[in-house]
């Protein structure tokens, strides 16, 4: 007989899941109740306004896809992408990778724009294939990559696609409520996020936003969308406002009791001081890894503070080091993915694992686990995490 | 400000959700921990094996979308339908005609073979389609359909399909743990079920399983699979078994602590029991709304035991009465769908909501509400329905 499952209290410090809140965890265990419920609908409506609120953008159709991330993403190409209509991509880790076989799968025609695994999309390399092709329809790019750790230059990108008419479609799965990030403002058309990073929300859900322009490309369209489930002019029955829903799918409910606590809790901290606490809860880990001898695999100024990622030592078994810190500390830390598999560890700071709590315990884990390890390192990690906090406090 | 929502207290007795078990509640509350934990790959294994034994199947390909039945719905025919294809479609009811949008989408051909709502599927009129065509691909029907509460004989149309060599898809998510359901018996292909109806876990995952003719079709196919997130050649990288697991998407981590501890809860009961426990209880609802004078919109020998679709009385203002239910009682029943909106009501009586106490409850707030509406009824219904059990017993 198989028995009730108790999973390990974890400390989740990798590319997400993040830590759950406790009030988070306490709102999933709510008495479910029925998708159409009056009152569901009313919480509805709430996630909506608090959505909106964290992408910063009045956009109408702002809603939790029922899915994971990778839903997101494809309910943004699914809608968007019309066989043959000619999408720039751009690659610099595994999620721009992703979006090509979106776009191509949908029958579209991707154009890449590639960069080196860790720097940003370079807007030159995006203008001068705007400038040779005259019909693209799309421009697809990750804000925030999770594979690497670099932040790309969304609000340029999103000029020079407008300039060229074009829309955009971000994939701010790890950007959300970590760094800025502005729908509105910087014109962003179509873009999806998940709730188990910054948000740190379980896992499952997929918050997306359209703009008007994109909410005409889905109205105008001449194929039929390859999807029923992800069907936007669909889903929006159900979505879209007003007492009256249609039914069209049966939401997640207890998931959405998770995502609305969690949005409940990032307005209370309001948007901005959350970004200003990845922030220097980055700088504190950054002093402490980089005192431990520790190399960031991407430039200061394009580094995500929420997801670290760090080239491993020479010589060291990277996976025994997350097998030890893991077995000895509960700590889980990433991995690297894709080209820098076995490379690199991303450790993430990512919404209610970005405290200082997360910082020290990571610092001193890791020392203690590469110098267990044989690993010779330079002492003083703690105390300059400590340090930053100080002269941050001036 | 948006404060944190706190639910009514419902007894779910619409279409689903159902009543979901305190003991899956907690379990949605436990610490989150990483899709990739070790911890959570040994609890990823337990659930296949547990969806193994509810659906009696040893299909490797079993485990639970990541998302609503409805995406399950999608997985099953994005990945078995290929532009082109030719497939006979059921349709009895509302989630027939999700059915053929599916195989629309997917740029197959949909055969229609219709019956009245209420009614089964005719095996002969499949039949008959089937002799007409020798190049059908695939047959799909609802086993048990929601919206109306009619069970059709999935054993029969397997074994036609399997006579005419062409796979089955069948719709699941009603029957799953409240009617028989027997898929590698039975010689089913493709099904989808959901985890809200008779699994009484919270909605937002669907389980799926593949038999080797499916695979066989998947790994034949021409044409790309237009999705990427329900790609079955990808997802089982990361469901497919051993403790190396390729990353495909992130888990809904908690909602599958949820579905684990429900699955094993019907472990404890034992499937057969579960049937049994909704046909008894069944049994006293039928004699208790009977008594009321509310007749059943199926007949006796099709009529599903965990979704009772009883017809509204004439000059009844339904929707108030499920208003009223909701206000006086805090009891959900379901409305009709589709053809029969407005004239039917939707009793569920599935997993955690198939109890006496459910039972009672509803017969004594429908006799109260009619009453105080000014319906006239007969008296006894409650008698009627605890005289049932008292037989049942000896």
């Amino acid at each position: 007989m198989i028995t009730s499952f108790h999973p390990p209290q974890r400390t989740l410090m990798g590319p997400g899941p993040s830590d759950v809140h406790p009030r988070v965890l306490s709102a999933m265990a709510r008495p479910t109740i029925g998708h159409l419920d009056p009152a569901f609908i009313g919480m509805m409506d709430e996630i909506k306004q608090l959505l909106q609120y964290a992408l910063r953008t009045e956009n109408p159709l702002t809603m939790p896809v029922s899915a994971p991330g990778s839903a997101g993403m494809e309910a943004c190409f699914v809608n968007l992408v019309e066989p043959g209509d000619k999408v720039i991509v751009c690659q610099n880790g595994v999620f721009g990778g992703r979006m090509k076989e979106n776009v191509e799968r949908f029958g579209g025609e991707a154009l890449m724009v590639q960069d080196a695994w860790g720097t940003p999309v370079s807007v030159d390399k995006v203008r001068e294939l705007m400038q040779q092709h005259d019909d693209i329809k799309a421009l697809a790019f990750v804000h925030a990559e999770t594979s690497t750790g670099v932040c790309s230059d969304a609000q340029a990108l999103c000029r020079l696609a407008r300039d060229y008419g074009c829309l955009t479609i971000v994939d701010a799965v790890t950007s959300l409520a970590g760094v800025e990030l502005e729908v509105d403002q910087w014109g962003i058309d179509a873009l999806y996020s998940g709730t188990q990073k910054c948000l740190s929300a379980p896992p499952g859900i997929s918050p997306v936003t359209f703009s008007e322009a994109a909410l005409e490309k889905v109205s105008k369209r001449e194929s039929r969308i390859p999807s029923w489930f992800l069907d936007k002019k669909l889903v929006m029955g159900y979505w879209g406002g007003g007492q009256k829903r249609a039914y069209h799918h049966t939401a997640p409910v207890n998931a959405l009791y998770g995502l609305h606590e969690s949005l409940v809790m990032l307005q209370e901290e309001g948007i901005e001081n959350a970004w200003q606490r990845h922030a220097m809860h980055h700088e504190a880990l950054k002093a402490g890894l980089e005192t431990l001898g520790l190399k960031f695999t991407v430039a200061a100024d394009a580094r995500l503070p929420q997801l670290n990622s760090v080239q491993v030592p020479e010589g060291v078994d990277e996976a025994k080091v997350r097998s030890l810190l893991l077995q000895n500390y509960s700590l889980e830390i990433g991995a690297g993915l894709g080209d820098l598999a076995g490379k690199v560890w991303r450790i993430g700071l990512m919404g209610s694992s970005c405290t200082r709590r997360h910082v020290m315990l990571c610092i001193d884990a890791l020392e203690n686990t590469l110098g267990e390890m044989g690993v010779e390192l330079p002492s003083g990690a703690a105390a300059a995490a400590a340090a930053t906090y100080a002269a941050q406090e001036q």
